[in-house]
């Protein structure tokens, strides 16, 4: 029995998330690609994947795993998937990894970047990759803001019900707010996230550059622990999946663009 | 009776193309554009438009202009389109012009991007703006070739049949490839562009990265005047009308990152 490792990138646009339901709303990314390895090599497989992204929610890095008996060689492995995949979905690598890897209870750490297209008109290309708010955005309040969520706190307050976790403490390495011209990006890295903790930090954070907020509220909407403090959710279409970490390296190792926390 | 020129971007992966047809195949960009005007007040134009853009090509700089009998203010007209366009159809600039202004005939000049993703395993998101080839290409050969193609030049060779142009002479201003990574762009400015022009060019210039063309070819493929000499054209879905320009300014002035022909 082999494990085998995939690294995936996929569109989100037109799948109802990435688990398989058992009434299926539409197609998912689990589904989709256990049902390909089916077509390739005659044998159902679960596939096990490291972020459940919500639906429409997109990837480039998400890393998924599954037990096989197939014998097609690791380095093949991407070139069949994607000859029968849609176009919407990619593997960009595959690996033979231990049998005790898993894809989500392996992972070290994960990074989520979140687009907002902060144009007066949304630009047309980018429509279905990012969240369009017309409103000028405060920037750096909003980096006020993203400086405290960053430690280790009980994040219960950007948790939606429904999520399937026991803790609420998680420690987030980093959320950085950029802007390039009116292109914002919000990078959230951390050893966990809880059900739509993204969304609602980048929700939170959308209504500090809006001045609904002050950045001096964050600790204490932190500490309430109740959803409500946090109000508004974030669209699923600006989120991406960037990368799932399985090594000792901390996320400044990896991507030296986010900067070390002071 | 006013004049108003238009600024529109456009996605247009589902359009038949710009032109509204007799028998339609499908939307098209003018005839929507036409239709959300008449809702908004109730009278039938007929756009005209700088660029026809073939079916599946997109603009971030196209523009058009219609003769109108209605007082809606020229800085109330884009938000008025946009609230009953589809989202793949954005109006940037609306403004009053004069009389004998025609968006194709007055252009003095226009700028077209190409896309190209060169990574082995294409990149999901720009999937419906760029032409995925896989083998890697030789930018240097690609851009000595471009070179060529620079000047003033009998384009006949670059032309598909079925344009309506009288003459085939055109001035080439830049034909600019660049690198960024596995993205490839090439961008062509010039007075005018025969029917498949640049897409013709760009499947030529991929002809030539990928060794099938020698850049010295260039000049006696212009010269022969013959179609199938030019082989290749490139798919629709990379290609942007980018900018159309009304003054008497040069491209470089407009764009300094064109560089200026030497």
């Amino acid at each position: 029995m082999r494990n085998i490792r995939l690294k995936v990138a996929y569109d989100g646009t037109n799948y109802h998330g990435f688990q398989r339901q058992i009434e299926t709303a539409g197609p998912t990314i689990q589904g989709t690609l256990e049902k390909v390895w089916e077509r390739l090599v005659e044998e159902k497989v679960t596939i096990a994947m490291a972020g459940r992204t919500d639906a429409g929610v997109h990837a480039s890095g998400q890393v998924v795993n599954f037990l096989t008996e197939a014998r097609i060689p690791e380095d093949k492995i991407p070139k069949a998937f994607n000859s029968l995949l849609p176009k919407d979905i990619r593997i960009l690598l595959a690996e033979d990894v231990p049998w005790d890897f898993n894809a989500r209870w392996s992972a070290t750490w994960k990074r989520y970047d979140y687009h907002i297209d902060n144009q007066r008109i949304p630009e047309v290309f980018t429509r279905l990759y990012s969240w369009h708010i017309p409103v000028p955005l405060n920037i750096s309040s909003m980096r006020e803001a993203a400086k405290f969520l960053e430690g280790r706190h009980n994040f219960k307050t950007f948790a939606a019900a429904g999520g399937d976790s026991k803790t609420f403490e998680r420690t987030l390495y980093r959320c950085l707010v950029r802007a390039d011209q009116d292109l914002i990006r919000i990078s959230c890295v951390g050893d966990g996230f809880l059900y739509h903790m993204v969304r609602i930090i980048v929700g939170t954070l959308a209504d500090v550059g809006r001045g609904r907020i002050m950045p001096g509220e964050i600790p204490g909407i932190i500490e309430s622990q109740e959803r409500r403090q946090a109000r508004l959710i974030a669209p699923a279409h600006g989120l991406f999946l960037t990368h799932v970490n399985y090594t000792v390296e901390s996320p400044f190792e990896i991507f030296p663009d986010l900067e070390p926390l002071i």
